[in-house]
């Protein structure tokens, strides 16, 4: 069936995705692999989205996303921003994996460029391609606390570059950027006249400190187009629902792309998400408090381990520790760890050049589980 | 913001989409533009998505979809059609609108030609430019049924066609094609070597006899992509759940396009569809039943205003009359009809140059409305 296939997918690598093959492989494979939380959605929120399916909510709805979660978005935002956005500037998108798919297809010319910090989720890569771009990747390192640097910045700029991904707690590495690296992207952003795309659906995932949007630093609420989910700050994976924020003309344009494609967002689920807004803090408290402490957790026994280098995640769920003192393809490490550990983790070079020689833990499965994990990992060292 | 937008986008006409400032406009708008069920989802199939919600489905899940809903499908299709579908056949996708746009990206190169059967799901359009192709419109006559005749897809032919689309029974026309017509579509798939893209979201609104799925016709399980969704067959459009089925070769290129977009569908929408297909007869039974009582009452009404002209649609809940004996402007009328009458329906030529002089009516309100509509309608053409 080759020959029907379009040219931009005869090649393509499988990506970020479950591994059904490798779990199959042995019975007792800890999937340390998949950024989906363990936890079931809030019974709270899952009630209220029944109650609301069974009066009627099971409409389309306006494409725009349900007016009432567009609302209590905008409140929700002022409230823990001290930021006003307006009802037109908010889209209700089918995830903001889409949502993100629905913004480079909306900004990116065939030819146009846009900086990537890797290691990087890769997916934002296949979407920038979709539109014709040129994904651009700038290296950070972790004894940077992989935290971009201007001067590599700079040196990547070119006069079609349109954009940057800045995606802060971030997929994979679990840094999360202080204020002057923010301070430094907004005024190069600025300067440069990029738009910013923000990728911020960890907000809830910073372990230390108040999360500080990109768009609330000065100048930025014009350039800056945010992504929001409810996946993550939410436990809400499996629901598929999140929103952009961006100027009225941009999201326009993006409500445009996303009717050509999912139409509108799971109107069950957006009902669903104006609950788990209202009980924000609640959820971060039950649900993500854990995290913090898995991951600390897994941080602390991987700092014994010889062999292996970390920067200790400030966020998210993951860790992303390097393989020390040898040039050991990540790849290739990852495959023995699922034969001698039976541990499920993602190859570094999965996420770009700058992932080589690390991998990727998710902290998504219950302390035990993690405690047997890291038991497993330590002594695949010892051996 | 102009600068910052895609070449892509610059320009783009807003399309079928719900239209809010219409609505507006008076408190008595009958809104018959939209192809949205009024029925909420059967309370069966509410129940059954909570409490799986409840026990845990709200995960991401397989990306593929959930297997016990590819293997209802599979069992559907088998009991249904008496055609046998492999799991690795089929792809759940975020909606059949999402699905399309998979397809269309997955399998069109910049330049490739796609045949729509004008007038036409709109919306196809966007998808087939989006992937660099170019919609080469066939026009179909109200005189022929909206039937697409030989004659005029053998002119439409180039070296460059590499797929049509298949749309019965069809949106916006009400048209289903016959066995013969059915027949002679394929012999010309299997003859110029095209791939067949059947968008079967309609099938269990086919006023008369079973439906017959392209794919089940000689020689054309291999090169036939059908996309069914869940939205109008089970009244479940605020799901946003459908599937595609085709060969895996295809469907593993389908499924990364979703990868860097939706990632997966809903997970407890896929539950719901789980129940929804166990229930297809009794569904069909109690709603669609009465989609086919308000067409036809709608059919009569129309059949006797003098300055109308009507194809009687055979199924879906759509009619599509023409403006007689008057080079109207179907725009014009449309606006006229809200002004004076008070009802939004779309003007023919949001589905394509064949469409020109027609417009939609969704029978998508209750019978009461529906009646009033008509009464409405009828005092337009006595003015």
């Amino acid at each position: 069936m080759k020959q029907y296939i379009a040219e931009r997918y005869r090649r393509f690598e499988s990506g970020l995705s479950l591994d059904t093959e490798a779990l199959r492989r042995y019975d007792d494979v800890i999937d340390l692999s998949i950024g989906d939380t363990d936890f079931t959605t809030d019974r709270r929120i899952i009630e209220a989205a029944f109650a609301d399916a069974a009066s009627g909510y099971t409409h389309y709805g306006d494409p725009k996303g349900d007016p009432e979660l567009i609302e209590a978005i905008c409140q929700a935002w002022q409230e823990d921003f001290g930021q006003a956005v307006r009802a037109e500037e908010v889209l209700i998108t089918a995830s903001s994996c889409m949502g993100m798919a629905q913004v480079m297809l909306g900004l990116i010319d065939p030819g146009d460029e846009v900086l990537v910090f890797s290691p990087y989720f890769s997916v934002y890569r296949q979407q920038i391609e979709l539109a014709g771009g040129k994904a651009v990747e700038v290296a950070t390192r972790q004894e940077n606390g992989w935290r971009p640097q201007r001067e590599d910045i700079l040196a990547a700029l070119t006069d079609r570059t349109k954009a940057l991904i800045v995606n802060t707690p971030s997929n994979p590495t679990g840094a999360a950027y202080p204020q002057e690296t923010l301070e430094m992207l907004a005024e190069l952003a600025c300067r440069h006249d990029l738009i910013a795309v923000a990728d911020e659906i960890y907000t809830r995932y910073l372990f230390d400190g108040p999360f500080v949007p990109l768009r609330t630093l000065p100048g930025m609420a014009e350039r800056t187009v945010t992504l929001n989910s409810f996946s993550k700050n939410f436990m809400m994976t499996g629901w598929r629902v999140g929103c952009i924020i961006a100027h009225p003309d941009l999201i326009r344009v993006f409500q445009h792309v996303g009717n050509g494609m999912t139409y509108t967002a799971p109107s069950i689920s957006q009902r669903a998400a104006i609950r788990a807004l209202s009980l924000r803090e609640e959820i971060a408290d039950i649900y993500i408090r854990q995290y913090r402490e898995r991951v600390l957790y897994a941080a602390d026994r991987i700092a014994r381990i010889h062999g292996l280098s970390l920067y200790r995640p400030r966020g998210t769920f993951y860790l992303f520790p390097g393989l020390e003192g040898q040039k050991t393809d990540d790849k290739a490490f990852c495959a023995r760890l699922l034969d001698c550990a039976h541990l499920l983790v993602t190859p570094g070079s999965a996420f770009g050049q700058a992932g080589r020689g690390h991998f990727r833990i998710a902290a998504t499965v219950s302390m035990d589980k993690l405690i047997e994990a890291m038991d497993r990992l330590e002594r695949v060292f010892e051996d």
